[in-house]
């Protein structure tokens, strides 16, 4: 197992550049911000975006990351279908990945789940509170009953996912909804955890709770064998050579 | 519920037409003997194949389908790549599909997974052992402890699948393998069966048990409602508008 | 599978005759209200309470029950420990339950959890939404994205259960928290569901969804196979009798 | 997490007392075997037997353990019954547990599942291959495709648990059938790992592939937190105090 996990932050950084709104919040972007907390919590952090080339996701990229965080929105459809490829197969061969609010709509978590992943939502900065299902879990570690928001998107069930292999977290919403916010997969070789908070309008990655889950995600996704996906099936020696 | 679910069995049908040795064993075709198989155990069948126009997988023709039965094996890359989104909308949107045998490496079954799907293999013709692992559930009804073959291809683990929901049957191997080989599946509104045996040299789709399987399942997996898929995420009214 | 179950709703018929409050609401008792809306499911329906010889659950009884429903609450204590012996085995022997309300906490249900099954409560009649998180499981057939019951009494999380094989409910509480308030497990050859609202001191059980939950699940725990419970382990036939 | 989990390994040690045949290869007791094995892996091992004071799991005994190892056979209704609650109890609220072989059976492992936990045997001392199923879990750390064991008792499906949440071993057996042999389990607070193999008549604990599994197992089952078990429903704060 990998002690100090090297994690690559991915952010779309856009939001931050178009709107002052989300500039207030995230000066140099939500990647940034994620990036100096996971370091204060003792990982090795690099960061790359969205306008990049290759999305700064360069096989090297990938082959020097154990953990990669992902951030995208409104350009979903620029992630080229190389690059979601390149990733998912790393994902499949070991990497982890914490895929961050409206990451679940990224062609990366779509293509690694095989449904939808559609939620219903409402932007009208209302509370949220993320209730801890299961305490014992590593990714909950430290973390008290629950994580309150005083403001943050809405996300509503039914989202469209597999049955997760386990569920951390569940939010409760002010306007009256409920979401299975903190959700972990095992997909091939590789770690999946998808964690709902983290709008662009509200400084939800600035909460030290909120970046605790980030890095126990980071830590827990990491990978903990060097595996080498099975890029085709496998013939097997024949009855003789196994000597049954 | 429907209660006689109307099935569409898909074929390749090129193993049959290009090897003799096959065609011994299936003079008309693999779907043409399941077909019959399914329509004896009181199902509305009808069949499609590769060769067909849209590969005999219309729009009309999946909307008359409750459950989609899928053999096939060298030209999965032949299959177009908008049927595939076609269909696989179709299962995440409620219809049943049950994947036989070399359909783990289709490309809707990789689709609707989200991982590789590989497996090993081998095929020596030896002896295949079916254990049903839970005898309560529907798709074993009417199945003894096991189901015995006594020519099969080998497929051994690791098999590269998400976890599976269910898990109905476990193969034995003679040559000493071992394989997941009844696995259960809910994707968005769909359910999908996964059944391993079924080499195109081995007269198994002719077996009375084997029958029952796929008719067990071809039930099992047919669509409790009429879904719709949500194709995009859903804006929610207000909080005012709900009065909370 | 059994077309049409035969239900045996169990009650503890203790707060009814106790407190005015609830006999207003049940004046009969929580079983006969469960009963004839059963009935009107097309169900055929016995009941039984505690203060019956044998709990009214005597093996004559239970042999004729496809779905056992428990409601119970302030007298867990006082069931006879070989009752619930009995019944448990006949739950691992595929009878269904349907564990309504405060029988998460009946002897009955922590037996066949295995675990405490402790709730955080409050009894403050507030809002309760029932949000559908899997909208095509049999048990949720026939209801809208949710129900809503103005009075309730709140459960939260940590709910300390097993995780259950499906999640067909999740609660949202005016006051602010969120439970799994339906949850699907298989233990031996039986189907359990677990529902979570019915405080007796509100009309619950009287609202047309409620009833139409509880009649979908009594038919989805029916049990498919007419199982025997193992009740030891068993020796298998020798190498050279199997003939391999 | 514990760096360095403090590991008790529990057997019944009667066989190899009595037998003379155990106790060629457990001159000093399985206990012993284990206990060393895993010391070489870096663990803190103590060790207790059937026949101590307490069955040698008293409260100070057991505060002292992170995991807990069980071997037990002849002797399963002679562990008291109190103990059997004690030892839960900590399970519940922590403490990690591996179960060996027969403890299948045992009243600790079947009081935690809620079900039957039989099992199908054969003791012929015939060929078993362990298969790793999810190469990536930490308990195969280290660990091939399969391990191989010349001689074993024969454990043949249905095994009467509930659906393991993680499958990491399956075994073949040279006679035809096949056994879940590695499962995990969460339960409460805890985690619990029911491994296979292990007859007192073969050098089954010798094995270093054997040893390894079990060491990870050790490590993997060791708590995440310091929790204190629910043993009641808790009350919470009436609306006005939360402030919603």
């Amino acid at each position: 197992m990998t002690q100090s996990p090297r994690v690559l932050v991915w952010n779309e950084f856009r939001h931050e550049r178009a709107k002052p709104a989300v500039r207030d919040v995230y000066p140099e972007g939500i990647h940034v911000v994620i990036a100096e907390a996971l370091r204060s919590h003792g990982l090795a952090v690099q960061t790359a975006t969205l306008d990049e080339p290759e999305h700064g996701l360069t096989e090297e990229a990938l082959a020097n990351t154990d953990t990669l965080v992902w951030w995208g929105h409104m350009a979903h459809e620029e992630v080229d279908d190389a690059i979601v490829e390149r990733v998912s197969l790393r994902v499949l061969s070991g990497m982890g990945l914490v895929a961050l609010h409206s990451a679940h709509y990224s062609k990366l978590f779509r293509r690694l789940m095989g449904t939808p992943c559609t939620v219903n939502w409402r932007d009208d900065g209302e509370r949220e509170r993320l209730w801890v299902v299961t305490p014992e879990h590593p990714i909950a570690h430290g973390i008290g009953p629950y994580i309150q928001l005083e403001r943050e998107e809405m996300y509503g069930e039914v989202f469209g996912i597999p049955e997760p292999e386990e569920l951390v977290f569940l939010s409760w919403f002010a306007g009256g909804e409920v979401f299975r916010s903190g959700c972990c997969f095992r997909r091939g070789f590789g770690r999946i955890f998808y964690f709902r908070p983290g709008h662009e309008t509200f400084p939800t990655y600035h909460q030290p709770d909120i970046q605790r889950v980030i890095a126990n995600a980071c830590r827990w996704a990491a990978p903990n064998i060097n595996a080498v996906l099975p890029t085709q099936n496998k013939r097997c020696a024949a009855l003789e050579d196994v000597g049954v």
